[in-house]
């Protein structure tokens, strides 16, 4: 952090800005876990989607809401030894737990025994000593659905966060059952200074969250600055050729039309060597239209907003595919949040 | 506790006295979570031959060390809030991690991240906020094998505990690799006070506990009095017929002859109700002989030692057979403990 920003942040804490950030994954884990040293008052607000790897079966098996985006959101925020926070991340590497995370079981064990998901969340945000909060933002059993508009459908968040639309783009997403906004995501979002949504799958994660019954309703209700981070790629054979504005009208058809203030997105390059790895997945840098951008109701912010880290898959996490090589670079994003809530 | 003993034992945390207790399983764990309320520096020493249940599949499919009977010590000295204590016994009703307890996956997931039992142990007495310790009575990973007079042999905790004998009664035991004491273990021996060998299941736990490369010779060599709380019932095929005075002698032949202080068991019947449980089982009370333990080299203490509970299996430890139907009144063990070391 640079010192200019920590004297903004000393000023900053006092004031105390309320920041929410809806997302859940690598996405927020990246952002949450730099954001948490400019902001006290943060909560995550956790898409309930997920039905892939271990949390996939963990909700078969045994009937639990979906632990592992919750899991990374606490250690993204937790303040405790690198060795806890190492643990919630463990995966095992072979046998009958082979894939699954060591928080994710946690998570489980507690919503088992206390028959409450919510407190499960407490419990390890205690013992993961916190920053903030994390909070499922429904506490519904809901299932991923999708519609293209030739009228076909496909279930399940996994399938669909991997599945090729075949041309067939900007799907209606639908929940099943709908799912109610958790009462306490509900305040947390009608009393922030500044939401932010996550970068994150579109279809898979990020869409799932917004539409969530109360979720628009709270969003147009509150007087919180919201911003919008943009994918640094495009993902293929879901949002093929899809530019920054083609995101943020996504994130819109979700929310509400005009309600976004901000939106940031990345406007560097990275190497060469990197964005070959990604184009023989045909995922492309994510590109964006000065005209488009210009005649928004949002403010587009570009920037320099990519990491100079190139990320790796986790060897244990069997359970899953995929992975992403580019990340945002948390420290540049969370310095752009804060120049937001401060003008 | 009573007042005398309240008094007694605020004298008695000033002077420090320091026991050790060696053992692992129901018998430590139902006598542990009381004498931590006498003692102030207490040891619990742990048999590592476990190879059944849970510890038995992550033993071998993890290739980690025994976690089962550690983490029943470890919860039995926690002065963590309930619901820690009720995690890290939780089992899994049902699906893949069927009859799994979560202490098991914290301990084994540590060791795996770690590599290094000790390591774990430590970690889940900080979280489970232990008072005194825990140690593995050994770091190496021992298996269990006996020997019967007749030269026949068989191998595995698992095996062994619900074998029966045939009448070829008091087998040799060996372990495979023998196994070195842990030198922390030696330690807590070479220092304590007082040294209580716990009941438990004989050629399964205890004895596994005692024959440890290091383990008499520590026991031979420390000033602490040495008692064994002899068990309340005989286990059908391995004791039968077994009374107090050749539980002791059986533990005198694992440790060398003359050296056990005091035998301390039950003289009070349970209900006509539980022995008709037991006895369908073939277990009975263990009976003593005055004239045997009179003429011992061993102070033997008779007393209402038997909880007035009866205790029921945990119904999702479904990777483990037998049960444990009377307990020890810790309180009145734990008050004659503490007498001996006034003594």
């Amino acid at each position: 952090m640079s010192n200019f920003w920590k004297l903004n942040y000393t000023f900053m804490a006092m004031k105390g800005p309320k920041v929410v950030m809806i997302g859940g994954g690598t996405g927020s884990f990246t952002l949450l876990s730099v954001l948490k040293d400019y902001v006290q008052d943060i909560t995550a607000l956790v898409n309930m989607a997920d039905d892939g790897g271990s949390t996939g079966i963990l909700r078969d098996e045994l009937g639990v809401l979906p632990p592992g985006d919750v899991r990374q959101c606490l250690v993204a925020l937790s303040r405790s030894s690198d060795q806890m926070r190492e643990l919630f991340n463990y995966r095992f590497p072979e046998g009958t737990f082979e894939g699954h995370s060591f928080g994710n079981l946690f998570l489980t064990a507690v919503e088992k025994m206390t028959d409450n998901f919510s407190e499960s969340v407490e419990f390890a945000s205690d013992v993961l000593d916190i920053q903030g909060r994390v909070l499922p933002m429904t506490l519904d059993d809901i299932r991923l659905e999708i519609e293209f508009y030739d009228g076909s459908r496909e279930k399940g968040e996994l399938k669909i966060g991997h599945m090729d639309f075949q041309g067939k783009l900007r799907p209606k997403l639908h929940l099943n059952p709908a799912g109610k906004i958790n009462p306490e995501a509900n305040e947390a979002i009608k009393e922030a200074d500044l939401v932010v949504i996550a970068p994150g799958n579109l279809y898979g994660s990020i869409g799932p969250a917004l539409i969530i019954d109360g979720v628009a309703t709270a969003l147009n209700s509150s007087n919180a600055k919201l911003v919008y981070i943009c994918n640094l790629m495009t993902n293929s054979g879901q949002t093929d050729g899809f530019k920054v504005s083609d995101y943020a009208n996504e994130i819109e058809r979700f929310i509400g039309k005009g309600r976004l203030d901000y939106v940031l997105y990345n406007n560097k390059q990275p190497s060469k060597e990197l964005l070959e790895k990604y184009s023989n997945k045909r995922d492309y840098l994510v590109e964006w239209n000065d005209k488009a951008l210009n005649s928004s109701s949002y403010q587009a912010i570009g920037g320099d907003y990519l990491s100079a880290n190139i990320y790796t898959k986790d060897a244990n996490d069997k359970l899953r595919k995929g992975s992403t090589l580019v990340r945002h670079d948390a420290q540049a994003v969370s310095e752009q949040l804060m120049k937001i809530y401060a003008s």
